[in-house]
C-alpha cells in the first residue's frame, strides 16, 4: 500500500426527503446565494419549487443561473461568476447532476479571480479561494457532490479539461435517490457507465497489496451492474437508485484509491476529446472506449489485474486460465453495457475517423497516457479505430 | 437503505514517515499541547523521540501525561484535564492506541466541563465543548483514531461505558503501520478481534439493499482474515499491518454503517462487562463470546445474513443448506480466533459464573440487546454459559 492523504469533508444528508436540511444547511455560509441549474428538470420534479420555499422560510436571497448545458461550457462560468460579484453572492448551490456542480465549482473560485476563468480550468493552481459550495444532487454519475474535480468545455477550442481543489469541494451535499426516478432509461445507463468507469480507473494499478481498495472497487462494480440493470428496467426503484447514488460517489471520492499507484486516468481523458469535438454524452463515450481499452491493455504484465477482475467482480470460473478469465469479463463488460441500452460504436454516436490524429495528438501531449498500461499516441488511434 | 448522514471529517496521513506532519498538524490549533501516553513502548521504538523533536522544532511547548491503561480509567481522564486546566493547553495529543485516544478524548471534553467528568462518560449530551484533538496511533483495533467514541473504565463501581461526540472525534490521526511492528503476537490477535467485531456489530443487521455496506464489510472481514495471520506471523510484514491499520479505521468510522438499520451492539456490550469486572483484554473478550453470540442467534429470521457471511467471507459452496453453511462459517470464526492464539473460553482468562448475573443484569438494564437477534437478560448469562 501506498502512503496518502485522506480528507472527505464534505457532510451528506442522503435519502429520502432530506432536502429539509437545505436551509440550516445554506444558513452555515450566509444567506445570498447563486442557485445554478441546467434545463426544467427540477422544476417538472417539484424540486426548484420546494427549494425555493426553503430559501424564502429561512429569508435567504437568491439569484439563478440556468441552462447550464451537459459538458458545461466557459461561458456559464463567466456569467456565474458575474453575477455572484454584482450580487455579493455567499453561497453557491448546484442543483443538478455533475454538469451544473462542476459549472458551480468553477463559478465559485472564478468569483475571487480577477482574470479570465478559463485559466482556473487549464491551471489548477491559480485557485486560491472559493465560495463554499452546496449541492442538491440529482443523477448518479460523476461524483462531483463528494470530491474537488471538475470537467469544464471550452467548444470555441474543443477542449474539455478537468480541473481540481480541496478549495471547491462542496460543503454539503444532499443527495435524495428519489429526484432521480425521473433520469432516463438512456441517462440512467450513461450514468452507470460513467460511475463504473471511475471505479476502473482507479482499480486498474499495479498497486500491490491493497486489499481494502480493491474488494471496495469490486463490491461497488457488482453494485452497478445489479442495481444499474434495475434501475433501468424500474426506474423508480429505490434501493436501485439509492446504490447507484451511493456508488456514485464512492467511486470517486477517494476511498478506492487512497493508497494505489495511480499516476494517470486512461479512458476518461480520451473520452473528454470525443466530447469536444463531439459533444457526446460522457457516459456512452466511456462505455464504447472501456472494453477496447481493456482488451488492448491486457498482456502478461496486466492479465492478473483483468483475471482478478473476472473473478470477483463478474464470478468467472477462477480454475480457467488467466487470459481466458480476462477475455470473458471484458465481453462481460460489453455485453453489460449493451444490455443497458448504450449504443457501443463511435460510428453510432456520429463519430467518424476524421479527428483521431489530433485527438490522439492532444491527449498524449504531456506523454503516455494511464496507469495499468501506458498508451503512446498510437495506441490510442488503435483503441479509436477499435471503437468505431 | 436508510437514510443517513455522513460526516468523517478526520484528516489522516497514512503510511511509512507520514510523523513529519506532527507540527504542522498541532500548529493549526494551538502551540501548547497535552500528550497523552500509555507505557514506555512509544519510547522503545523511538516514536516517542521523534515527536519531542517535533514539537520542539515548531516551538510547541508540551505537558504529559503518562501511564494510561488498557482499559483506560476516570482517574486518568480527571488528572489530564487537571493538567490541561493548570497550562492552558490548546491541544490534546493522544499517542497509543486505542485507550490512549480515548482517555484523551474524554480529557479534551473534560477541560470544559466543570463537575465531574465521569458525567461525561453516562451522558454523552454534557459533551458541548473540547479541545482539538490529534492522534498518532501505534495499534490497529479500536478505531478510535477516526470517529466520535471513547470508552472509559471506573474500576471503583465496576463499569466500562462508552460515550460519544462529534466534538471529540480526532481532527488528524497520523496512522503509520510501521508503529506497530512490536505489538506483540497476542495483542495483535485481540486487535485483529476487535477489528471484526466491529465489522460484525455493524454487518449483522436486518437491513435489506445495502450491497455497498455489506459488501465493503465482506471486504474488510477477509482482509482482517488474511493479514491478521500474517501479522501474527511476520510481525514486520509492512502490508499486513498496513491493511490492519486502515481496515480498524473503516469498521467503525461510519463508513458500513451508514444506512444500515443498527439499533444497538451486542458482543460489545457484553464484553465491556467482562472487562469492567475482570480488566481482561477487550479483543480477547469479544474472541470468545463471538461464536457463541452467532450461534446462539442462528434461527430461520438469521439465517440468510449468517450464511451470506459464510459465502462472502469464507468462501463456503453456496449450493450447501443455508443453515449447514452458517454452522461453518461460525466454525470457521472460532477456529481462526483459535489459530491466532487467543484463549477461546472465559475460564482460560479468569472468569466464571459468578457475575453473570450482575453483569446481564446491567447491560440489559434498557431492554433488550442488539440488532441481528435482541437478546434479554437471559440470553445474555446463556451465551456467557456457553463461552466458559
Amino acid at each position: 500500500m501506498e502512503n496518502f492523504c485522506y480528507s472527505i469533508r464534505t457532510k451528506i444528508y442522503f435519502g429520502k426527503g432530506q432536502i429539509h436540511n437545505l436551509g440550516n444547511a445554506i444558513k452555515n455560509y450566509g444567506d445570498k446565494v447563486l442557485i445554478v441549474y441546467g434545463g426544467g428538470s427540477i422544476k417538472k420534479i417539484g424540486l426548484y419549487d420546494r427549494m425555493i420555499n426553503i430559501l424564502n422560510e429561512n429569508n435567504i436571497t437568491y439569484k439563478e443561473l440556468s441552462g447550464v448545458d451537459p459538458n458545461p461550457r466557459i461561458e456559464s462560468v463567466r456569467e456565474g461568476a458575474k453575477i455572484c460579484r454584482e450580487n455579493d453572492i455567499q453561497v453557491v448551490l448546484a442543483v443538478g447532476g455533475g454538469s451544473t456542480i462542476d459549472c458551480a465549482k468553477v463559478i465559485a473560485a472564478a468569483v475571487h479571480y480577477e482574470n479570465d476563468p478559463w485559466d482556473l480550468v487549464k491551471n489548477p493552481i491559480k485557485i486560491t479561494k472559493a465560495l463554499p459550495i452546496v449541492t442538491v444532487l440529482t443523477l448518479a454519475a460523476t461524483g462531483s457532490e463528494m470530491n474537488k474535480n471538475a470537467v469544464i468545455s471550452n467548444m470555441s477550442i474543443n477542449e474539455k479539461v478537468g480541473t481540481a481543489s480541496e478549495l471547491i469541494k462542496p460543503k454539503v451535499s444532499i443527495m435524495d435517490p428519489e429526484y432521480t426516478y425521473s433520469v432516463s432509461k438512456y441517462q440512467t445507463a450513461a450514468g452507470t457507465a460513467d460511475i463504473m468507469s471511475h471505479i476502473f480507473e482507479n482499480y486498474f494499478t499495479h498497486t500491490e497489496a491493497v486489499d481494502i481498495q480493491d474488494s471496495t472497487a469490486e463490491g461497488l462494480l457488482r453494485t452497478c451492474i445489479k442495481y444499474g440493470k434495475i434501475a433501468v428496467e424500474d426506474p423508480t426503484n429505490y434501493d436501485a437508485r439509492a446504490n447507484l447514488m451511493w456508488a456514485s460517489s464512492w467511486a470517486i471520492n477517494g476511498l478506492i484509491s487512497y493508497g494505489t499507484k495511480n499516476i494517470g486516468w486512461t479512458v476518461h481523458p480520451m473520452e473528454h476529446e470525443l466530447s469536444a469535438y463531439y459533444d457526446i454524452t460522457h457516459g456512452v463515450g466511456l462505455a464504447i472506449l472501456t472494453p477496447h481499452w481493456m482488451k488492448y491493455s491486457l498482456n502478461n504484465s496486466t492479465v492478473n489485474k483483468l483475471a482478478q477482475y473476472g473473478i470477483n467482480v463478474w464470478g468467472i470460473d477462477k480454475n480457467l486460465d488467466k487470459f481466458e478469465i480476462a477475455n470473458k469479463a471484458i465481453d462481460k463488460t460489453s455485453q453489460f453495457f449493451k444490455e443497458l441500452g448504450i449504443p457501443m460504436t463511435l460510428r453510432e454516436v456520429g463519430i467518424n475517423e476524421e479527428k483521431f490524429e489530433i485527438m490522439a495528438e492532444k491527449v498524449t501531449a504531456k506523454g503516455k497516457l494511464g496507469t495499468l498500461y501506458p498508451l503512446t499516441k498510437e495506441d490510442v488511434i488503435n483503441i479509436y479505430k477499435m471503437s468505431l
